[in-house]
């Protein structure tokens, strides 16, 4: 497309920046008017192909608004690229529109909800891995990030896995445009600084010292190699609120929309804008994605019980005949959470992703966007330093099809002391609106649950032990989602005892210890922390008098509450054992004792009742 | 000390570390002795300056193990400092012993829990903004990383707040060893692309081929220049076991201990060792901590009334003067938060932290161990991003008095949708083991809780909401932690609503709707979650026939769950009107009924009873 096509259809972009967010009364134009002529270039400049009729195409490239704010600037592309209407562009933030604030799949051009800072490279690397080394087609992957975001740690967490995974086929695309929210970046204009750092990570570096000459910036796409086994970055020089005098690099001026009377003045300094032209977009280069049929491995039959840790590795490889769709990332610890002994057997499919979480979390989103089925594992507790990756995820809505496994739960971890215990895993994971959470306690348990998380499409979180815990199953006992196990039952219950992985084990003795004196204890697995079986739980809140909680993690947002807010409306009373003093080192069943969490507290607090 | 004594005490400090490994039979022996020179040089080389009687004198250097997991070594430099005896040492890693496997503050010498990797350095920032910005002493802090951990973004978010911040009392020793938990690292020795990555984050780098050569390591720390307006990293090659053979250099052997045999081998290579011989570390330089005397500042009354995150930022205001410890830290969103109005009144203790909330957590920490006031302040939606650092400073035990406030929060922030709205905050800080989640509904309330984190010693957290709401108390209303109020009550109440922020003005705007229609219901204002007001809700249970909650946050671990577990025991139900459906952009009122928690669902609810 000439310049002088493209320079018209960047001001017919400014016009619908400005005319949506005037409109709507909210929204982020001046952070929008920045990137347009990088993001106008780069859509109808003959550099990103897209079947805009088939935005599912596994051939097509892939853009990523992570700077989500500049939303009004992505959906102006779709207008001029003819498949948004006026009508359409101006329900923009508006109940029901798929036009969010913060882009997300509602738009079906939208790869993943963005919004929170720092994201979008991260997820552009599980994209760009899949298309390199899953799919194996030529897409490429193209990031539209924010100066201002790049003070995130994530985004240097996917800039150097990117050039360790020599992602050529993804590009770095970084609006310098030198105002944050409440003034100056940093690093203000100083594109050399961020030249280095980039280079430093292992970048190919462009530098585009004026973002807004069209002739300038179609030249650094033109710089772009794909075959130079890096990963591109190309910095641009570029002026907020460009193309408004009265915006142009103003402080005070972000995150705030025009009135009638500005925009009446804005769009005359605009000129002509013509609605009728639209740009075209190149077709991909069709191909078919590589197809994997794993062949099953014959894992011999362990001599010893497994740990839940260890049963996850098996499953793994078990299930992957039947799941070609499954990607293993791990966060440096495979032989801590056993994903491991599916690297061994599938090394195709697992990738190391490093002691770097929020980015292993945002790359499985990438993978599951593209229809993967990531499981993604490291200790319980370190899921909580990418917590905001989780929460986004799940505004992805049905592209986040990820499996979370959190190994190392609990006190009963012991010597390595409280940083590495994951309890609050329950917590987090519950928040999640339609999240399902698992917690086995056995290694047969553990199989079946992994299968059950592979054949259930969205967000799926299973916490593992490490130690190894007696056998409560046969193979082939069912586990579904959402059901319960009741291991002990009589008519004389007196009280329920309710525990999940190492808890129900001590529930077990506890009501061992019970029934020799004569009180009958019903015990629940609660192996489906959420869904609840509810059924269960109400039957034994109708047929005995209490129900007491057990369970290896903190007292909120855990099994306790879960059941207390689920039989809230129930008489029979709910009480819940849980860790609620500070943790510390020591031996696992010292700490379940200090924690009144084991057999014996168990057994204490039914004698009180 | 002449390098033969301190090669001697390098000896000394690998048995024990062997020692005390080999006794407690789990540990990370490895990847302490790749430490051990480079630590042994810092301490008893003359660099570390250190009042060992006194571990809190203000005007103590200050060490931390980022890479906690090598406790051994650090336990092993004071007992060969003469504080810990062998009988000590080898109490590591058991229940009650001060010694845990990661460090924490039960260990006198200990700055802060370490052992989630990557957060030491962001600690160090705040200790070194501390000394240069608000202690005014010559102090410097010392980080030790591990180069796995380095991979985290944590550390590249600290690596450029430290040289924004200038800070050349800062120095980072790099550990680069090679290997990590479960195989090579992604630099493997590349020494140079460390220098180059930390080159280009604005530091000082001094590289040293041979970590294990004393003189070397003696000559490196000669060359830190703490006056460079830089802050320095010395990257040191060093090789992990080193100093026993079969471990040397050995894949395998991280977190593993020796047993007794190898013990009895790795020690004959050593050589002797003089339990006997004890290092010396130089004293502190002396003086005393500025002294901040904040004027008061005379704030004009509004004419409206305020938000209550503007009511937060003019509360800062008013405290300063009474709480000259405090300071203030944002991560970019200061004129969202209102934590600018406290910019604008006292700028020496404001500091612009950027998009990088995980540094921000640990620098607050950091500037907390130094007996600061630290008020931590983004959107709410955006503490998820560093709940890692969050749950770890709550293992600094007293040493984490940090204040955080989260704005922005629930649906009822609207058009920018979900990616900006708080909705899994109180489930995430109410899991912190003592924690209080307060929660205001006003102006008057948001202004005294502010003053009462402060006199509360501990961490705290407050949610405060974005929309104007209208005022309900009197100045001068007192709101303690743990209290609530009951703002509609009469002997005929047959329903109690409990709200807090948004939700409570739902609740009253039902009651008075059900008043209408000859309903009572009670309503109570739950400004503080945790700790719960437990008397006012078991009276409310058991003087009405039912509870509802209603909040602007996800069901799971929010006050719904809250009040239902405390409330378990009772026969009274409690029921939870909480956001269950994923959101969107929308009108805040739209949302609020879209979601069931305004005053129309209320109402519906209360009439279904």
């Amino acid at each position: 497309m000439a310049t002088s096509t493209l320079t018209k259809l960047a001001t017919r972009v400014r016009y619908d920046i400005l005319h949506m967010t005037t409109e709507a009364g909210s929204g982020h134009p001046t952070s929008s008017l920045s990137a347009t002529d990088l993001l106008t270039g780069l859509f109808f400049g003959g550099t990103f192909r897209f079947d805009l009729n088939h935005p599912q195409n596994p051939c097509n490239d892939r853009i990523i608004f992570s700077k989500g704010h500049a939303s009004p600037l992505f959906y102006a592309l779709y207008a001029a690229a003819g498949v948004l209407s006026q009508e359409e562009l101006l329900t923009y933030r508006r109940m029901g529109s798929p036009l969010e604030g913060h882009p997300t799949p509602r738009f079906a051009y939208a790869e993943a909800a963005t919004g929170s800072l720092g994201q979008g490279l991260g997820i552009g690397v599980g994209i760009a891995m899949n298309g390199r080394y899953v799919d194996k087609l030529l897409y490429n992957t193209y990031v539209l990030m924010g100066d201002s975001e790049v003070a995130e740690g994530s985004v240097w967490e996917a800039a150097e896995l990117a050039s360790h995974y020599q992602l050529d086929n993804l590009v770095g695309i970084l609006d310098v445009n030198r105002l944050g929210q409440r003034g100056e970046t940093m690093l203000d204009w100083e594109l050399e600084t961020y030249e280095a750092r980039f280079a430093a990570f292992g970048w190919h570096t462009i530098v585009l010292e004026d973002g807004h000459n069209i002739d300038a910036v179609q030249a650094a796409y033109g710089e772009i190699d794909h075959a130079c086994g890096r990963p591109t970055v190309l910095i641009a020089r570029t002026i907020k609120g460009k193309g408004v005098s009265f915006l142009e690099n103003q402080d005070g001026w972000h995150g705030k929309t025009l009135n009638r009377e500005q925009f009446d003045r804005a769009v005359l300094e605009l000129g002509p804008v013509d609605l009728n032209l639209h740009g075209t977009i190149e077709p991909p280069v069709e191909a078919v994605p590589a197809v994997w049929a794993p062949v099953p491995v014959d894992q011999p039959v362990s001599a010893k019980t497994l740990s839940p840790r260890e049963a996850y590795g098996r499953a793994l490889v078990d299930i992957a005949p039947t799941h070609p769709g499954m990607v293993v990332l791990d966060a440096e610890v495979s032989n801590s959470t056993f994903a491991i002994t599916f690297r061994d057997a599938y090394p195709e499919r697992f990738f190391e992703m490093y002691i770097a979480e929020q980015n292993m979390i945002s790359a499985a989103l990438g993978f599951s966007t593209r229809g993967k089925i990531p499981f993604v594992s490291t200790f319980a507790a370190f899921f909580s330093r990418a917590f905001d990756q989780i929460r986004m995820a799940q505004y992805a809505l049905d592209r986040a099809n990820i499996k979370f496994v959190g190994s190392h739960v609990g006190v009963s971890i012991g010597p390595d002391g409280p940083s590495q215990m994951g309890l609050e895993d329950i917590a987090l994971f519950r928040t999640l609106v339609g999240s399902v959470v698992l917690y086995p306690a056995d290694d047969i348990t553990t199989a079946a649950l992994v299968r059950q998380m592979a054949d259930h499409h969205g967000i799926c979180y299973m916490r593992t032990t490490r130690q190894e815990l007696p056998r409560l199953y046969k193979t082939g006992e069912e586990f579904p989602i959402g059901g319960s196990k009741t291991l002990r039952h009589s008519d004389d219950d007196r009280v329920t005892l309710v525990g999940g992985g190492i808890t129900l084990h001590e529930a077990l003795k506890a009501a061992d210890t019970l029934a020799a004196a004569d009180i009958h204890a019903r015990v629940i697995d609660l192996y489906s922390v959420k869904p609840l079986d509810l059924v269960t739980l109400h039957k034994a809140a109708a047929e005995t008098a209490a129900i007491i909680t057990i369970e290896d993690h903190y007292a909120e947002g855990g099994i306790g509450e879960a059941v207390a807010a689920a039989l809230s409306d129930v008489a029979t009373p709910v009480f819940s054992l849980a860790v609620r003093k500070l943790p510390m080192s020591g031996k696992p069943e010292e700490l379940l004792a200090y924690e009144d969490i084991d057999a014996a507290a168990i057994v204490r607090r039914v004698q009180e009742l």
